[in-house]
């Protein structure tokens, strides 16, 4: 039985030959609980779509991190690994995926009641990891990401049926407005921009480094971003703060021809309730290093 | 006679085989004269290097000059011309050189005191105009430019002896933090990093649209970057104001995948008494409408 005889598809995309703006169908805060957060900062996430709360690591917790990193990255095996993205063109190491299960020391902090119990308040449910990586923007040649919404991809190409998953982001770094930090649309996450064009097989290739597939057209930013009265969000602070932002934010970075480099942690944290049936509009599930399919809670 | 026995190279570059920071050795503010600036922002001008000036025009005059060029680069002569330069992949006009000779209102706002006076006052002599042009920074793929000094590309390639000369920067649209703002290393325009690498023929017909040779190092940029206490200025604001930087001061900008695009008119004012000789490190001189050797003062 195929998911598409059992779950419905609410948000279609990469179907009609037009884009589209629609409604999200599905809340942002499932339910009143409590958590790490307080009812101000739950009501900020619902009506932005993105949280930020500083100093929820200490410097020595952040300083152990980056210690662990760099010896982990500096290992062959690990640069060899199919899981390690570079960079085009330079060879860097930009991002390192499924870190839960390669390290130890990620792993505990992703399960740290401090981060996961965030996703686990707001989803109102338990939760299991769908994606995690640790993502480097190096100094002087750190790459734009282009606008795109995580959900879409995550339905589309990953079967990921509901809006119930969000992404909490630890940074590493300074991130400043100069250093390409993420930038977000607030309110977007209440819209779904549909996209045009059939994914190709394998897309995941190629729209790890720059996406095109899944990439909304320029005429529903430009409303989304009206929308929002003009303003684009900013992340800025220092290391030691998590960014929450929502699955179906609209958000991207630009690039970093500063001398500061930028690190981050960034994990998927989706409802147990909302595990993943097949994909909705790709030819075939993407690896389980990018999309897990082990739907077992975070302790 | 050449210029290599008339004209000392006080400001080597492109000759050694490692990069080096030498100091400047020719004053940032020339005499005290009067002028549209006071005395606080000239100080600002002497320490920072840069100075922003808001609401120089009005909105009535930026609005006449947006409509100006909206006509001007509809023209199919103006797309074709030699002095047009393209985005690299998007073939969108990225900008227009020599813009005071081939346009009349444009050749007006560059004259206009309030604008080349400021020039004047700074340099401590008349003025003409080393180089001009509109940029336009698109929305969504407005490209990165990386950190360099003018100065030492105007130096090695077009033989301006010494450090007297500025740009004036006049925006056209609003300079946001994430739109891909001037960015600037504060105090560095009193280091010089000299550059390694020889100067190719015809290096100006890449240059323009990402630079090569003329880059400084990684290693400097960071000194430089410590020097000013960590921080990297962007030059924020709206329409109708002016960024006025000096010709050595260090820049560069990110990418613009924000939905805003950004415009300017950008002018190099030269001291008519730093005319230009031959280049002091380039096989041959860069085109006219690059590095101008019409000298006549603006008036």
């Amino acid at each position: 039985m195929t998911s598409a005889t059992k779950v419905p598809d609410l948000y279609p995309s990469r179907v009609d030959p037009a884009p589209a703006i629609r409604e999200r169908v599905d809340p942002v805060v499932y339910g009143d609980h409590d958590g790490p957060l307080n009812a101000d900062q739950k009501a900020e996430f619902e009506k932005q779509g993105f949280l930020q709360v500083p100093d929820v690591l200490s410097g020595e917790e952040v300083d152990a991190l980056l210690s662990e990193l760099a010896e982990f990255t500096g290992r062959t095996e690990v640069k060899d690994d199919h899981r390690t993205v570079v960079e085009p063109a330079s060879n860097e190491v930009r991002s390192l995926f499924e870190i839960h299960r390669t390290n130890r020391v990620l792993a505990r902090l992703i399960a740290d009641p401090r981060i996961a119990g965030v996703a686990r308040q707001l989803l109102g449910s338990d939760v299991y990891v769908h994606q995690s990586r640790v993502n480097f923007k190096p100094a002087f040649k750190g790459k734009e990401f282009s606008w795109h919404s995580d959900f879409e991809t995550w339905h589309t190409e990953d079967g990921m049926p509901r809006m119930r998953a969000l992404s909490i982001s630890v940074s590493l770094t300074y991130n400043y407005t100069f250093n390409g930090p993420l930038m977000l649309i607030p309110g977007s996450h209440k819209r779904y921009v549909t996209c045009v064009g059939e994914t190709p097989e394998d897309n995941f290739l190629s729209s790890l480094k720059a996406q095109e597939i899944g990439t909304p057209d320029p005429d529903s930013l430009v409303t989304l971003l009206t929308e929002a009265g003009g303003k684009i969000a900013e992340c800025t602070g220092g290391p030691g703060g998590i960014t929450i932002f929502d699955c179906n934010a609209m958000h991207g970075s630009n690039s970093n021809i500063s001398p500061v480099p930028r690190s981050n942690v960034f994990v998927v944290y989706n409802s147990v309730e909302n595990a993943l049936v097949e994909p909705f509009a790709a030819p075939s599930r993407r690896p389980e290093f990018i999309a897990a399919r082990d739907f077992t809670p975070v302790e």
